[in-house]
């Protein structure tokens, strides 16, 4: 645990900027990346950052996330020693129909997240106080915390400052596991969705990480000179690896995935397709 | 600091594979991401390992990286407080010059590395001790440790296990500290060097993060609609941000940075290029 005098000098540090003044009345919103699934992958930045909370949200999602939500209260305990604090629970609105059209899905969500979002800020966190949203993985990978922290700063309607603090994403955790580079030497990595690996492996690259497949879109890739690097629930007790040539595994995994997510009743996974070297 | 019988407990769970048979003959290597600045970036995780060393290999690299050794002395001292330790500083063979060939270069360089990790695996860690390589930022991204090590392990001349650490990226800290999303929604995300860059855009990425940029190829990119969010020594004292259209800041940047260069006699930065939505 951090010791509370290199907590006080990191506080005076961040409000240098402020002074003492605005400190007493500005609200602070901390948007702390908590790592993919280990408990150990949070920093000591976050673990400082967790111990300047007043308030933690804590973002409820139905219960194939209770998982989810139980690690972050256990995160919390585990790693607070300095204060008190409040745990609020909010429902965080799903995604509605795609219509084929999952861009306007997503902004759809994200404008309802942004009016939770605001009510807990407005009503939830009283001037000067501190309120942080933990966040899966990295909070600059594929998640919209950020982005509506971001907008509801901008609407000018709330006062307050936020910072972000990195975490372990999944796809960092994903090459640990299987001790692997995610590029080859000199070379490029990509990192992207199911939607995006459908349409085929990208011509630019031989490293690519896809995140957010439900339809083993892996399937869809030629399978010459791939290989997979594929883990679900990694850094949980749950963890499952599978790596190999892709059109050795792709049945495996493809049988795992789908056995695994019947038994949990949900399923993250991630996986790292590499093109041999000539 | 983590407590002594969490560590305990995890090394148990380590070894459960091996047995205690095992465990006292063989030698263990582990390879910990240390983040790419802020000794704050260290996991939990990470704190445990480098807790678990009898031996730390410090990879010298002549005076211009003087600062990233101290650093990682610091880091050795700062969260070592469960058992004694041995430093074992060994000098890095540099890369040669590259004729116009990149990956030969590295590759050179890389069987030259192994020699030297070979050198200090064999004679300076004793059957059953565990030696740790601490990485800059996270192991799997533009760095060799992974490789090498692997390599020496196929090779087959010395038996031991391994381990990979994650550790907070140069790109997780920069996205961070501008506060701004890699991806844009749904969409993916391309990690590359300053030499794919300088191939232009990627025609189908919308977000791209550049490293090892030592040629200020950002210059080479069509301005229009393109955001950068440049960092240097991010996460350290000496950090500087700009953000801003390219087309604005390009000249800014291409100055800040030679006047830092000339100031450090050394530079570490990144940047990611963002093209606006329609
Ligand atoms: C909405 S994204 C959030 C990503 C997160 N911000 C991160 O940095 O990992 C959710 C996706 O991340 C991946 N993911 C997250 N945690 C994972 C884990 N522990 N194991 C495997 N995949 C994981 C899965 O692909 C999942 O569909
Ligand atoms: C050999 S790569 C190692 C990357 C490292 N493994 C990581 O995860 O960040 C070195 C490059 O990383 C980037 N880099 C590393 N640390 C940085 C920092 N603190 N600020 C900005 N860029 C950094 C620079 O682009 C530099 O050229």
């Amino acid at each position: 645990m951090p010791r509370a005098d290199a907590m006080q000098l990191d506080c005076a540090f961040r409000y240098r900027r402020y002074g003492h003044f605005l400190e007493r009345f500005m609200k602070r919103i901390l948007i702390i990346g908590i790592g993919a699934g280990d408990p150990d992958y949070l920093t000591m930045q976050a673990v400082k950052a967790l111990n300047q909370a007043d308030v933690f949200f804590v973002m409820d999602k139905g219960e194939a996330k209770a998982k989810l939500v139980a690690l972050r209260l256990e995160i919390i305990e585990r790693y607070v020693t300095a204060r008190d604090y409040r745990i609020v629970e909010a429902t965080s609105p799903e995604r509605g129909p795609d219509n084929g059209n999952y861009l306007n899905a997503v902004e759809t969500l994200n404008r309802d997240k942004q009016q939770v979002f605001e009510r807990l800020i407005a009503d939830e966190l009283a001037d000067g106080e501190c309120g942080a949203f933990l966040v899966w993985g990295d909070p600059s990978l594929y998640d919209s915390t950020i982005r509506i922290v971001e907008a509801i700063a901008q609407g000018g309607q709330h006062a307050f400052d936020y910072e972000v603090i990195s975490g372990i994403s999944s796809v960092q955790a994903l090459a640990a596991k299987h001790r692997v580079a995610l590029n080859a030497i000199g070379r490029p990595v990509a990192i992207t969705n199911g939607r995006g690996i459908a349409e085929g492996f990208p011509s630019n690259a031989d490293s690519v990480v896809v995140m957010l497949d439900a339809q083993n879109a892996y399937r869809r890739v030629e399978h010459e000179d791939v290989d997979i690097y594929w883990g679900a629930y990694v850094g949980t007790e749950d963890e499952i690896l599978v790596a190999g040539k892709l059109a050795d595994v792709a049945g495996e995994i493809e049988r795992v995935r789908a056995e695994a997510r019947a038994r949990h009743g949900w399923i993250m996974d991630t996986y790292l397709l590499k093109r041999r070297g000539k």
